[in-house]
């Protein structure tokens, strides 16, 4: 049977938030790999808040999808055909290969999944970008000591459960807000997170930080900015850090909001704010990935993921990050695990 | 003679920009020194920015001077009278001594002045707390790195001018604003930037601030908040580094001003914006003043004072600062250096 290679381009920008409509499902044929390639058949892709910034123009640390161009994304798939002697029919790799059920790319650019250290799905998240951008965010940036305390933004999130769950173990004390109270009681419950509370029903935000953080702030690890995380800014304390991973809740605003000037504030306490992005630590991702694979195994973190069916269900779920309906990893199952008989 | 003590106090807070009716000049006793103190006799008293902070109650990294109470500030004097071993009787010392000619204080408190090495006065500036300001928030907080754009506020400043030839010294490409043309001349004649603009008759300060960086900024050396700064802000480069010093343009304000957003850029810039307080670097002052002596002597920093006759022209000469008619060091003399023939 010919098979068609599936793929969501993006139909147009988006104005404000993000639509379904924006993306538009394509049929194409499956290209043969090149020498020093391999093809991939897609069995999940990741869906994460930084690609609504390659959507549009404009001011990032990417350049942007162009209009008719494939969905760019982190996928896990397994190996049909390899032209490279680094891969053999059957591998499951990783590799950067955008919102599709197919992909070409030179092996050197995938990664080998063992899928006997975890499910390979973790791949895209606690043991992929997500869980490498909650380790290099909070041990390099931010850096919490012991007894130290360390809020988080978006707590349940891919990224920050897993920052949480860091800190803790680097013994700091662990607050962070959600946006449901089963999203709470997961930090709370699941990730050891000392105290958590609903952004959406809290009342006033800056009062219960304020009430979560009797102490004030260390770190803070910022994943949503706009009201959020400017209420964790002034509670940061004296040589307070702050970690800047993304900043959700500006990502469909159509022009930027004002804020009060900050920057006396940066003396009076010495505060360090730093932006970051997974791919400066490049370098040093293999070690992170290990340290973070042994605290799986060693139970000592808990992650959580949202499956969603199908590729052309993509468009759909992507709209739920910006929501706040989606729990913990969004992964799409674009095909079938390989059987358990192979 | 039996000589009072004369000294400035803190008449009432300011409301917004500081006045002399501000300030009282009162005369008392002069303390006798107890056992491991010291009398001294003030020549210079400094005044910086910093001091309106401790004039009004609210964000500040320090008390607030009390209604009724001595300005506080670094002076250089010389010893009357010492009953601790380590100082005598004709030594010049430095002593965070107030507004004030005379000075009971601990001896402990108080660092011998070497005359020999440089006029006395730079114990205020070029080699004491300013120059160490610069030193500490170029080289451990800012780090400029050969050819890197440094741009630095206030650059013919006490602080800034210091900070743009250590950045030079570093192999950076330096850049200033000030707010005279006699200013900018000398950053550009005497302190070898390589680029420098009046920020008041230039026009558009962005486009002033682009124009004289077309490489953008690596680093910025904060000394003045407000626009200048922010325009630096948003011409930071991919790792620029931003060192906050001081925000005078806010000092006197009433109420904070707002500012667009700007927590995104930190994330696509990869940017890091530090407050830093001279304080902290206690530990490295010694190592520090003596890079700058070696630095003064040998002719690679140039510096510049403007001195004010009379302790009772303090209040008048402190609003200048504020204006930006001052130029340099502003230094008060108390009394008389001691006689060469001594």
């Amino acid at each position: 049977m010919a098979m068609n290679n599936r793929r969501v381009v993006l139909a147009r920008r988006p104005q404000g938030m993000v639509s379904p409509d924006d993306f538009r499902l394509e049929e194409a044929a499956i290209p043969a790999p090149g020498d020093g390639e391999a093809l991939v058949r897609v069995i999940y892709l990741t869906l994460d808040p930084y690609m609504r910034g390659m959507m549009s123009e404009g001011d990032s640390y990417a350049d942007a999808v162009p209009v008719g161009g494939l969905m760019v994304g982190g996928t896990v798939g397994e190996v049909l055909e390899s032209r490279d002697p680094s891969l053999q029919p059957g591998d499951i790799v990783e590799v950067y290969g955008g919102w599709q059920s197919h992909v070409v790319a030179p092996a050197a650019a995938m990664r080998k999944v063992d899928p006997a250290l975890a499910p390979i799905s973790t791949a895209l998240g606690v043991l992929g970008m997500p869980g490498l951008t909650a380790y290099f965010g909070t041990l390099h940036v931010g850096q919490p000591r012991a007894g130290e305390t360390f809020f988080v933004s978006a707590a349940s999130g891919a990224v920050g459960a897993v920052a949480g769950q860091i800190a803790r173990i680097a013994g700091a004390r662990v607050v962070g807000c959600a946006g449901s109270d089963e999203k709470v009681a997961y930090c709370l419950e699941e990730c050891g997170f000392d105290a958590c509370f609903n952004y959406r029903t809290c009342g006033d935000i800056g009062a219960a930080m304020a009430a979560a953080c009797p102490d004030g702030i260390d770190v803070y690890f910022e994943n949503v900015g706009g009201e959020i995380g400017w209420n964790a800014f002034w509670l940061l304390n004296e040589h307070g850090r702050m970690a800047v991973c993304g900043t959700i809740s500006n990502y469909n605003a159509l022009a930027p909001e004002t804020i009060e000037d900050p920057m006396w504030r940066f003396i009076t306490r010495r505060l360090k704010v730093e932006g970051f992005l997974v791919t400066d630590f490049e370098a040093d991702a293999d070690k992170a990935r290990g340290e973070l694979a042994g605290w799986l195994a060693a139970g000592r973190i808990a992650w959580r993921e949202t499956m969603v069916d199908g590729l052309e269900n993509a468009p759909v779920a992507f709209g739920r990050l910006f929501e706040g309906s989606n729990f913990g990893k969004l992964i799409v199952k674009v095909g079938e695990e390989p059987g358990p008989q192979r």
